[in-house]
């Protein structure tokens, strides 16, 4: 986003705006808020690629069909600690926000809750479901499966999603540890960006027609997993653990199976994404006090470690997040100018 | 280890040396059955750097009073599904055996099994103990954290252990997907292995003493996150997040804490490793026919994959290991010098 072409909108304003798109193309309230509270979390914290530019991207989803306005989700309790949640292919959002409530109950009556959620969507950034946990002093992991788009470690094709991980653990009296990570090391739209820019990618992040490692924007056609040539059996081992909790132990599709939206048949065909929330509670393990004790004792061992840079600091997962809120908070949000003429006219 | 200086011995042989060198030095039988059963699963998959080279070690370390022999190991359920092991400064492969099956205990019964272990060592590979999860029809993810060898995102000294995640899933009629990968791109070994060579490392793996990346095995301090210069977040965080688990979680020591072999201080104070393990139960899930059905359509498109060099098929995460045991079966299990002067004579 260039400067001149972004408008920066307060953060309130933008959330009504996001919620009436959605309830213009009918979602339902309690849907339309669950949406926008995702992607305001996003949003909010600098992750635009996971913020409010896809509220038009769901909208048109749902105008096409694709995504239920009326879902009849059903969560389904299969022991003390774990459920399983059919989304019936409505907004993926409120059902990730279901699904990750529950594990957070069981967790916080018998120590962990997981849930996995079957026949649903892509469901934002995963990091807006993790956070959840540590308000209520609980850790919490989100974890998702998703069209492929990143290469095998000596794979030709897109295989995986770029299946992310998040999870949050609470700090008292400061903001959450919070990592929320693909399993590639860019996101596809990091090429896209370079490619409009016609600058050249770093190296080991993607892959050409034929397989080979490219920094050429143009040609590259999918991803390298995180670790890249060399050490991509790491990052396509992480994917490939997103896809088993996400898809296979719930029973949705995994991603080479997914349509993705550009093919034809994704009208017809209804997306079934899956998602995988964990929540555990400190009480159930070392205790709230000894919780609380170590993880303010380790986050200050991160905080003031010796950087190679003095005037870069080493930071706390998560901490990058929230110094952009608080800087998004006085500016504003900033908003691309397809976005703003889809969610501000 | 080059091929003259190698003896190559019979598994069952070997792992009989290796348990009468720990039972020699104090072990009581049934830490010595577990120590060899964790060592000799390393050995047997070509994981040579946490095999049987590691008896020694470990019994240098009985002999120093910093591993006792006689631990008292006091497991507490804290919930239907949860519990937490004291592991009384003991060999950590018991009490990672016993932990692991305690999650599975809970997980066959409720779904879901979590069980962290506090005052424990070193535990060998984190892949000896997920595997247990997959001829038992589970899903078993096994983590841990270790002395710092591995650098932050930024930071100049070592922080983080080389922190493993493994994870195994069963595979109907097949050999089960094995994860078991460092949160570094490479293990500390691999740089004295190419110090001990002459060889250049390869690229983003190692830092040196002014925390700048180093291809200079000679000049590296410590390790780079999985990520490298650029991308190292994602393999800080994903350390952090075995530090989250096995030590937060636990009460055990964490990274930086650990007083390493090297401190003349190792003598007197106990490691406190921790260790953290999990079960799933698929029955809780998707159920046990939509479980086998699944994975084995997604082992299968893993492994008819198209690949880079059609002389390189697309592997399933172990397929490597069960490939190597396969070999080792027929020929023996190389064991270095320095090991058989320990164990064979």
């Amino acid at each position: 986003m260039s400067a001149e072409s972004v408008v920066r909108v307060p953060e309130d304003i933008l959330a009504e705006k996001v919620r009436r798109h959605l309830l213009s193309a009918g979602a339902q309230p309690h849907d339309a808020d669950e949406t926008t509270r995702a992607l305001m979390h996003a949003s909010r914290h600098g992750v635009d690629s996971h913020g409010v530019r896809l509220a038009p991207y769901y909208v048109g989803k749902i105008r096409a069909g694709r995504i239920r306005t009326a879902p009849h989700r059903v969560l389904t309790s299969t022991g003390p600690c774990t459920a399983v949640l059919d989304a019936d292919h409505g907004l993926a959002h409120a059902a990730s926000y279901m699904a990750m409530q529950k594990a957070m109950d069981c967790a916080r009556v018998s120590g962990i809750g997981a849930v996995g959620v079957r026949n649903s969507n892509h469901f934002g950034a995963a990091g807006a479901y993790a956070i959840e946990a540590a308000p209520r002093g609980l850790l919490g992991l989100a974890t998702c499966n998703a069209e492929a788009l990143v290469s095998l470690f000596g794979g030709k094709h897109a295989f995986h999603g770029t299946n992310p991980f998040a999870f949050a653990a609470p700090v008292p009296g400061r903001k959450p540890w919070l990592m929320d990570m693909a399993t590639s090391s860019v996101p596809f739209n990091r090429v896209m960006l370079y490619r409009a820019l016609g600058i050249p990618l770093p190296y080991g992040v993607a892959v050409d027609a034929a397989g080979e490692t490219t920094c050429d924007a143009q040609k590259a056609t999918c991803l390298h997993p995180l670790g890249g040539p060399e050490f991509g059996f790491k990052g396509a081992a992480l994917a490939g653990l997103a896809t088993l909790l996400s898809a296979v132990l719930t029973g949705a599709a995994f991603d080479p199976e997914i349509v993705p939206d550009s093919d034809p048949r994704s009208k017809e065909i209804p997306g079934n994404i899956g998602h995988f929330f964990l929540a555990i509670n400190p009480q159930h393990f070392v205790g709230q006090a000894g919780y609380e004790t170590a993880i303010a004792r380790y986050v200050s061992a991160v905080e003031t470690a010796t950087p190679v840079d003095p005037a870069r600091p080493t930071l706390v997962p998560g901490d990058r997040e929230w110094a952009e809120a608080e800087r998004r908070r006085a500016t504003g949000i900033p908003v691309d100018p397809d976005t703003a003429r889809a969610l501000l006219i």
